[in-house]
């Protein structure tokens, strides 16, 4: 108790929202709502709040008007505001930037701030505006129609930490792991849960602190064929960057795309259900190829090498560094 | 051969259009541009004109404004202009009312209009205006998406005389077909074709001439579920009449709808590809409850029962008769 | 905390599995395996041990040789051996039969077998012996290859006592419930989860104790289509009892199919993520036709009335009671 | 018309079958009727005659045993006896090398055989054994379960006269068609259909003559998903080459799926009705990258450079010679 885990006390349940800076705040709207098939909450003057059909929060997703592209928060939802005066004790005991932040996100209440050891600004708040569920309005569904913002993917030099911190500190689950080769054998990525999916966030080996994507995810296997279909009908085939495909690891369809702002999302459908935090995960090494592909084409290189900027404790565009030790790149995607 | 049959002076290439009648246009064009996905291509002051996403002609539906629901067109394209003489001074020859219709079909060129031996007003013609084909418009694409007016199914009371008609004396091949049971064995019904589908007409025995719906075909089979979600979404949970369910007759997956109007058209997909007029058709006995749905419940008998009234030669609405000495009815459909 | 409620002192993970009796182990077998695309783990004299896809147990769905048809056991996961003292501590403490089971079950650790308060005998396990991962075999996947044995629904005389008895001592969520009408408004039906999905196990008013379906998920909506049509195909047409369609409730796809025995399961496909078991339900009316079907047909009169008979505490057949003073038909069923 | 067109005194129907070359017959039949899904409807010693779902015909797939894989048998059918005979004077009006094919292939009739302008062996014939039906055989449908063999692909240095050979004077219609730029701008490739589809035949621009693939058509979307994990399923994820996708020209989703000998074949879903030869064909640059894929990536460049061998007039596999003056590959492609 007084050893003050925050797994012991605090209950985070799921990831919250992720905010996209985007340089044309109406072409990122309807790109994301008229073809994707997100739904439009509110908007103020700088931000448009989002959901998906499964959401009874006012928003998941948000889109933030900014001078380059990029993501601004990564928040997470917890079990009640009391998690929120714990968490904020046992950051400030490990001496973490922690602080209170404004009340600038709409209808979103009390919500803590901090930069984790990894260098990521993360928002935690317990409470959040409920609004119609969209689920049985079928005939308001367009796009692909994502059902949820299912996880984000980041980047850190050391994955290995960001493994440690999120399963030793704030009580995630792991689904599955990827390691380098013997004798070295660290964990090169972790797929890391709270709610009973494969991930609320993965830790990737790479330049950073960065995000890497976020997921959304979607109801049926069609609906990855026909967001492709839209994309290119709309003249977006060239922001098609790597599938469709299924995943080795989370078992999942998938296919990456690059919004008008170069920022990168995933069309994922047809993981499992986990829940038991303790369960051994399955693991995977670095270099097989079906990690990542259980069928079709490696990644293109630029999977690997290019990400999204994230913002400091202070508000300013972070610069990602190289991961300096380790591989970065598999040795199956080509040059 | 020399005797002048129709199917050796002309070449009747497939469904043209089929005309619903509709107390609110304006409603009724709602219902099916931004529900059940048609595109409208031009619109003039008491028709609207739709297309499916694989046609490259001007209409393949129409809405008319007019005081009650039923069909007022049924149109059939045939190859070319000299097909229309020929046809003309066939069916002077055979003593039935022909006359060259007026141009009030926006996009239609020279249309011959003809009152069928079983009472039907058919019109055919063989030049209609090219528009854009909205295949890969997919950005486009709504609700169910149809990609065709695939067929419509009329109802007589001699369905053997409707058999006669079609192959004997206008060339259509049959893909299938029912018959009641000996020692009569008559043709009850019959799926007829020109294009390579298993029918552009199916004619059933019941009271006519009237018509008792069209097809609508999709693209695959999720956009049949996804047709009824978004049906119940907007309110219309009850306009589903029948289905989805599976027809032994075609193989085709199918639900069957009524339009706000009461009109009824049916969403189909996955029957076979067919081509040779001179195959042996698929025989069914009437009372072979596989027949009309390999799986799941029989139809209710209001499916059966009600039909829509079509336009006699002279434009007003035609009261349909009963069949006066066939079973109109199969044995398995509950009282 | 004292109060020694179970909810407190045991943590149930999920629905563990489920027991049909059958009068032909064979032909059970061949339909669950060649048919519906169950895997087989083991067998012994009288009882096939099957499992689905994403299961990592020795089982989720047992057939048992038996003179009749009906359910055997049900059986639910806890999470440690711990919480099968506690329970049987509590359960002791409130009077309830109660014993160690012998090890007849292969695979399955110690357990706890105790008849519930409605009169239905549940097993409790804590280890179950793991099993390779099917996913990724998809070679080997056929029919409609489940996912998982998702929920049991089972019937009482007093379904508020039900769910007074899941979410107030054994600590269940409850995703959705329905009522009766004012003034009475009892508690008619509830979806109660552990799992993060609707439920493990749903309480609906009716004869009994007795089970009314098991739900087998799968992983995309068109597996519920090629189950009808293979289905239809091995001559089981009439084994398609209600379906396919969209529940109101739980928001999945869904059809029943009755076994060559008579039992009956649910493919399911479709429902949402949930997870917190403090939730606030989704609340339907009994008499709300869109609550069981979103879209189509309302469930023929005997999906209400039939049931599975449910094995007593000494093993012997249970005769279900019918309820006393409810409503058990919602008024939207057609006599 | 006296002129003796082809066109006018036979009428081909539709592409009959293929026949695969394999150095190992069993390894062949079960990938193709175990993990692929074709059905098997007789054998021999040295061949294995297979079907589709919706085939009415003995064969329409074969697999022979050889020394070296490659294409041996292209055949036609044609619609009557008379027709064959009528093919056979005017193919030696023209010089070509022909003759009546021996007896060898089992359920076929009177096959004659011609060595066409391209280099190609082609046999056509108007018999050939029924069948029943495995349409609604649904529960003996496995894998992929393609429907039919939908189309076969050769390369040939010159496709201009390719498509003069097979619209002149083999009356095929035109679907669509690949161009080179301007000046030159002579057809690279085109789609040539008998049946109402895109295509039996495309003839594509390379070294030549030679196969490229054969095109197996599926029921529905998911089952190009469901074929490759089946594929990675069983070890086959090499055999991927190329895609999931779309294709631009004929609008089919399609993979790319090399077999045990290396012999290529493509599932392919999702083109549309054709019917009127005379139709103008959709037209497309060679360098237009949408042509091949409308999203995600080009081929990869061994899909344009690798071919199946072709068998000579007298049976022995034909060196294919590369076309010597136009471009073979794309400059989209990377190298």
């Amino acid at each position: 108790m007084s050893a003050g885990r925050i797994k012991d006390i605090a209950n985070i349940a799921r990831l919250g929202h992720v905010e996209f800076r985007t340089t044309d705040l109406e072409r990122a709207r309807d790109f994301y709502v008229d073809l994707i098939g997100l739904h439009e909450t509110e908007r103020d003057h700088d931000r448009i709040y989002l959901r998906c059909t499964e959401d009874k929060q006012h928003h998941t997703f948000v889109l933030r008007r900014a001078q380059s592209a990029g993501v601004g928060h990564i928040g997470f939802v917890v079990a009640d505001e009391d998690d929120l005066d714990r968490m904020k004790a046992r950051f400030e005991e490990l001496g973490l930037p922690v602080r209170w932040a404004g009340n600038e996100m709409l209808g979103q209440g009390r919500t803590l701030s901090v930069q984790d050891p990894l260098g990521f600004v993360i928002d935690y708040y317990a409470t959040i505006q409920p609004v119609p569920w969209l689920v049985q309005q079928y005939h308001l569904h367009k796009g692909a129609s994502p059902t949820r913002v299912d996880h984000v993917n980041v980047l850190t030099p050391d994955a290995q930490a960001g493994y440690d911190w999120y399963t030793g500190e704030l009580g995630f689950g792991c689904a599955e792991l990827t390691e380098s080769d013997p004798p070295e054998q660290r964990i090169w990525a972790s797929w890391l849960f709270r709610k009973s999916t494969v991930h609320d966030i993965a830790v990737m080996t790479g330049a950073g602190p960065a995000a890497h994507h976020i997921g959304l995810s979607l109801g049926d296997p069609l609906s990855i064929i026909r967001a492709c279909d839209m994309l290119a009908g709309a003249g977006y085939a060239n922001s098609i960057e790597r599938g469709p495909g299924r995943h080795g690891i989370s078992n999942a369809l998938f296919v990456y795309v690059r919004d008008p702002d170069g920022n990168r999302f995933e069309l994922y459908m047809g993981d499992y259900l986990t829940g038991n935090r303790g369960a051994e995960p399955i693991r995977w090494n670095l270099n097989n190829p079906v990690r990542q592909t259980l069928w079709g084409a490696p990644p293109p290189r630029r999977w690997f090498e290019e990400s999204m900027a994230v913002e400091t404790f202070d508000g300013s565009a972070l610069q990602a560094t190289r991961p300096p030790l380790m591989q970065a790149v598999p040795n199956y995607v080509p040059d």
